[in-house]
């Protein structure tokens, strides 16, 4: 059996009340773990793609990713990342859409799914769909030997344990980690330089520490949570690579607490959800370290006129505390792995929402962990 | 003074209540409006994009859609279209999301922004920053002088007359059209057949007459409003083209009813939001003439059980009555162009439920007709 973090297996809860709280409770172990035999010194080890990975690689000039929930909102960032770094097109889309669809897939397209378990129905079908129109397929995976690890050419496991927990957790966040580890291998064929890479690795090995530092905001975040326990609503809003961690963040909070928690990417606000906001409606905002927060703040001026309430997660110094704004200060973080680490507080909100309002944490009512039907 | 629907002016309300009413009356002779000039026999006269459209449409290689709010989802469909009857890739992102990270465009990229007032600052802002690094840039837009008109290469206007209630609705269908026009000049370029163009032409000349038979479900759409006007929360559920309608949909209530409605593609469901469904949610599925109702019908049977309402919008005899769902038999339609067919219906029952619950229709509360500021 496999130890993991406070020497608990995977299949136990031990000192833990709830498997999630485990999970999130595991994620600098796990980030770690999926960091392992993968990197030496400041360089990817690229052989961790597999033996014919660098030929695949050579040959890609874009990226389709495809996925559904959270492995969705890990897509975004990784589309975000492969723009920036990797210099191609990268297209993303819910699994359920683009197998229904008249699809176009140009020449060199590798096609990478997104997926916990490697059963999820949609996004199998999907690459079954493709599978002989594309350059080849990677897989990000938690489960060896599932369906769609079989079925691509590629694959990279996550690594992360069993995950027992119906709301995902430590999956996600490391996705992320072999998501930029897919950017870096990509990159090295095309706009990345070492120098970058080297930067990159860095951000990447500071992460365990930087989360374990993140997981010692809990007992804010049980008191922030109080002032969601009773509300019915709840808006979060980011921008950049931190607009799908909002996503991600309100996707918890519905999955388990069942308040109607929606996202937007901040620059959406005014064009319509701006007309709900009020003192029933607490307002969340991950703050990235960017000009985001001042054309947020003359937004939300309104917003607090009429009672709203807004918590923002931010760098230190980022932002003052005022009336009806409360920061929450994160620890210090390179910008490339912002997204990681925002994601902390945002699960221990949702947990702890849960358990006020008590709900089943580990398995929320109408869902089920893998969606093995469409 | 032009003239419009119902021989009232532009800036009068005539015998409606409200602009937005008298706007979503409108919309078939607005759609007309939009293809007067343009269309001759069963082909598109693609002189209306401008004198030197011709040159740059043979250069396009794909399609960069940028816009916000309303015009974000007239532009989703637009992707969809393009992919299915052009054959080209073709991306779209929100314009506060696109501007401020390193974007990549490939050589050959026609870069289409959609605005009702040509002024919408992030969209604007979007088209200044890559200009320089696009084929062309074409708007469609139905403000003409404004900054996005005269900053682009080509545009097409849609012709739909002022729009003076906040929330977008005959500027939406009429981009729907305008966009379609698009799709078709870029089309016989690439995959469209004379005999697809045809079809599609013949389906936006049956649109006015059809857009009619949608406004005459007016009555019931007004008893399904009650429903609604005490409840919260509402979710929208759409699938392929007519996902974008449920976003739609959802956007429309939000922002006069203040109801927190919000939208997922169909296939999302079973990834997190289906927890939140309850007696107090209530669900609007817009079903194309496909399969995806019995997929959703299947999820839906744990809804039911726990007291749920489901409303569908469906072609005749797609859907049975059955306990806690409620048919609404939508007027015949091709299916290219079901999307304007099905806005219809969604546009009367924000507007029913915010008159019943007397909110400011035409002002509502926190929003701007034009987003003129990020």
């Amino acid at each position: 059996v496999s130890q993991f973090a406070h020497g608990v297996s995977a299949a136990e809860k031990g000192e833990f009340k709830h498997y999630m709280l485990k999970e999130i409770y595991e994620q600098p172990a796990m980030i770690k773990a999926c960091m392992e035999g993968r990197i030496s010194g400041d360089r990817l080890l690229e052989q961790c793609f597999g033996a014919n990975a660098a030929d695949i690689f050579d040959q890609v000039k874009q990226v389709q990713i495809i996925a559904c929930g959270t492995s969705f909102h890990a897509g975004i960032i990784a589309k975000y990342w492969i723009e920036a770094f990797v210099g191609i097109p990268c297209m993303i889309e819910v699994a359920s859409e683009y197998r229904y669809r008249p699809v176009v897939i140009p020449p060199g397209t590798l096609f990478l799914t997104i997926s916990q378990s490697g059963e999820t129905a949609d996004t199998l079908a999907a690459l079954r769909e493709v599978q002989s129109r594309v350059l080849a397929s990677l897989v990000i995976c938690n489960v060896p030997g599932s369906s769609l690890v079989r079925e691509s050419d590629l694959c990279l496991m996550t690594n992360a344990g069993p995950e027992i927990g119906v709301a995902s957790t430590k999956a996600f966040t490391t996705q992320l980690v072999a998501l930029m580890l897919t950017t870096i291998a990509l990159g090295r064929r095309n706009d990345l330089t070492a120098e970058v890479e080297a930067k990159i690795i860095r951000a990447l090995k500071a992460l365990p520490e930087q989360v374990e530092q993140a997981l010692a905001m809990d007992k804010d975040i049980e008191e922030m949570a109080q002032s969601f326990a009773e509300k019915h609503h709840a808006l979060f809003l980011g921008r950049g690579t931190l607009y799908p961690i909002a996503k991600e963040g309100a996707l918890k909070l519905k999955e388990i607490s069942y308040i109607h928690a929606e996202s937007y990417p901040a620059g959406e606000l005014k064009h319509g959800p701006l007309a709900l906001v009020d003192k029933d409606m607490p307002v969340v905002a991950v703050a990235p370290q960017n000009d985001m927060l001042d054309k947020l703040k003359a937004n939300l001026q309104e917003v607090k006129a009429r009672g709203g309430q807004l918590f923002v997660f931010a760098g230190s110094d980022r932002v003052q505390s005022e009336d009806a704004t409360h920061v929450l200060t994160m620890p210090d973080c390179d910008e490339i792995m912002q997204p990681v680490l925002y994601t902390i507080p945002l699960q221990l909100l949702s947990y702890h929402v849960a358990v006020l309002k008590g709900t089943d944490v580990d398995q929320p009512r109408n869902l089920a962990k893998s969606v093995t039907v469409e």
